[in-house]
């Protein structure tokens, strides 16, 4: 937990933009996984987090903005409670400890549903079915019209909040970096022929928990890279393919790390690999390069899929004018998602409040083509905004018949040189950067990049 | 996935047990961890499992007992799935491996309300927000009444069924042991002063996915022993404390592990720490050798207490007659739970049918005493039963505090001299055994558990 005072801060800050009305923010509850009793490790709504402080379920946060108050609705243990789970502080030493003097027990809750009908509610679109289920309950609006009736203020108001970081958040958000440093060099030591994807997939989720509160995603291992997001790991590695790790970790604070790293199984890039690695990974470093305050992150998406196509091009995958196959949107048979998203107490932050509150606003609007509509994050930088730059180029055999055969952007694409490369799988090169007054910054320590860094770790 | 031939004998003898009426199976759903899209890892529900074996989410089976026809609903990936998550086989496909004809889109299922309501349906009782609210909405019956509406007499047939394990099944089992002794062995090794709890629980988690689908319940790991069900694991570890560590993984097709071994950090027990140990592996000991056919778990229950108690009076905590003591509960001071549960597709195998219909019968009620109230399974046992065996002895402060203020049990217990153990923490031990035609076979190869075996792994 950070300092009471931060929270405090931020409890009045979303007060005072607010105006007026309740703000309900639920914490969320154990979630279960084959039966009610066994759980899932528990995870804290992310809003709570940011606002509350506390890690803890069964907490329901109330931010009065016309009387002032903040209230925190929860119950304190029993005695069988002491025996199975061990003494815990009240309810009341918890909320005092991040400034919020009014406690309740949680059935209270139910009793304020007529003050909450008299007033205007803000609440934020909820994601778990228990809160669906709860929030239905106390103010009368069905579960399946919850989203509808969230609160558009408090969306604007929240992004705006928890877009740029403190210093402490990027403390924490270093510290997850750390422990994903470790993943992805245990993965990269682990990839030899023969090993099962599995193994390792285990192997550095266990470094997520033993470093953190575990993984910030269900981690990506595979050498079936052409799959984006591949949650399989039933294969056995074979040397020459190229296994992709996309996998980060959460601090014990909850904050998030999201890297990408793509390696040769057995240490020996071919020439045909190395000559589309080394266009990926221009890519994420002219990238890198470009980003500081005031550049929208659409256009450096944009100049992302430039240098992909125009590699491809001397590659003799691609043909034509780079800037109009681009704008025509033909790097996407290879680059088929956005550059990158928001990152802090959620590895796509915010996600919750609908992705196009967070990555776009009223001047930059996302682009509805193939590929670029993929784009999560494409407004303007500001300094202390926390982003990926994971660039990459995929063959995936099933977009590529189909694009052939609907004959699109085939003026920018050469189909018969692409058919070589139906085998070769996807590479795509992640880091987390943070935006500095000036530019960029990587950050942790950059994991091995270069083919070289990479060869020597295997 | 077993053979087909399983799936499809299990049907058929639910539908005639059955005799009439429309069972509804849902799978499970993905489940949010922070927003919609970032989940946990996905796990199916295990009665799903045990009668349609498919391991993936967004399914739902129907076995009509009237018509004789089973059906699965669920929806076939698009291009944009792909494109994502990889190319993967139909539903007609999937259902045609577990031997089921008929599939058909999921919002068919919305359809087919009116049907359900103009017969006998049956149920389970949901233990998912998310199932809570489609059962509900294709049932009619309220989220909060679908408990009160779940069939008793379909939980009697799944627990008939699913309680006497299938050689399939108990090889399953033994794979997830195989794997539970690696994550105990390792946890023993890693257990040396000055290592963060933290480090060694999220190790052997990595252990469980690296070997399976993962920890079949969260990890106990702790130098806190007392509280049984302690899910901290914030402390760094202390030369002469003991480390409880109760954990257990899941094979690929979810059958569980679950174990708990009791080890002195640094290596070296007490004299005081090796009293305690040797009546807790005698308890455990002597009812592993009373397992067998025919028995009671409520009788061998109680014979692991009169074990308990009577180490405990040669050691002068306890006093007075043994059976006496065990007959008033005086030994729940120190043993204050149950001596086991089944275990199969579940760790608490079937646990979200209800305990009291998975653990008793006719014949067999719980009794309504502190410490053997939280015996999750006492009936008659039977071959191919597999249950765990984890007596253990704890010094819990504030229970002490709490009997000794109101003279409970005080006959029988030596409050003057247990204040000696306050800092003791607490010892459990546990197998997992199957019974076997003549007595009871522990599962896997034994993890390390006399006091030398554990000393030579330090």
């Amino acid at each position: 937990m950070f300092e009471k005072q931060i929270y405090i801060a931020r409890r009045n800050r979303l007060r005072d933009k607010v105006g007026s009305g309740v703000v309900l923010i639920p914490g969320n509850t154990e979630s279960p996984m084959n039966y009610p009793d066994n759980t899932y490790h528990f995870r804290q709504d992310s809003t709570f987090l940011y606002l509350f402080g506390l890690d803890i379920p069964g907490l329901f946060g109330i931010i009065d903005a016309d009387s002032g108050n903040d209230t925190i609705f929860g119950d304190d243990i029993t005695m069988e409670d002491i025996i199975w789970m061990g003494t815990k502080p009240s309810v009341k030493d918890l909320a005092g400890s991040v400034g919020v003097k009014n406690t309740l027990p949680f059935k209270e809750l139910f009793n304020s549903s007529a003050h909450l009908k008299d007033n205007r509610i803000h609440f934020i679109p909820p994601y778990r079915a228990e809160n669906k289920l709860l929030l239905q309950e106390i103010t009368g609006i069905q579960a399946s019209l919850l989203s509808t009736y969230s609160s558009m203020e408090l969306i604007r108001i929240m992004v705006e909040m928890r877009s740029a970081k403190d210093r402490e958040e990027i403390s924490e958000i270093e510290k997850a970096c750390e422990t994903g440093y470790q993943m992805h060099v245990t993965a990269m030591k682990m990839a030899k022929p023969g090993v099962m994807e599995q193994e390792i997939a285990g192997t550095i989720e266990g470094i997520a928990h033993a470093g953190g509160s575990g993984t910030s995603f269900p981690t990506i291992l595979t050498q079936n890279g052409q799959t984006l997001h591949n949650h399989d790991h039933s294969f056995k590695l074979e040397k020459g393919r190229l296994m992709i790790v996309d996998a980060g970790a959460e601090s014990n604070m909850h904050y998030a790390s999201d890297f990408t790293r793509t390696i040769p199984v057995g240490g020996q890039f071919t020439q045909k690999q190395l000559d589309i690695y080394n266009i990926v990974l221009k890519a994420n470093n002219t990238t890198t390069a470009l980003i500081k305050p005031g550049e929208t992150y659409l256009s450096i998406h944009l100049k992302a899929a430039e240098v992909i196509a125009s590699g491809l091009k001397e590659l003799g995958l691609m043909k034509g004018d780079v800037h109009e196959a681009v704008a025509n949107g033909a790097h996407a048979l290879f680059f088929p998602h956005g550059l990158g998203h928001m990152m802090g107490l959620d590895v796509h932050d915010m996600e919750d409040y609908g992705q196009i509150h967070v990555g776009y606003d009223d001047e930059i609007h996302p682009i509805n083509q193939f590929g670029t509509a993929y784009l999560r994050f494409g407004r303007r930088l500001q300094k202390d905004f926390v982003i990926t730059n994971e660039p990459g180029i995929y063959f995936i055999p099933a977009l590529i018949e189909q694009w052939e055969k609907e004959k699109t952007n085939n003026t920018f694409i050469n189909f018969s040189k692409v058919k070589d490369y139906l085998d070769f799988g996807g590479i795509r090169l992640e880091d987390d950067i943070l935006v500095t007054e000036t530019g960029a910054r990587i950050l942790g320590n950059r994991i091995p990049i270069t083919p070289d860094e990479i060869g020597l770790l295997q």
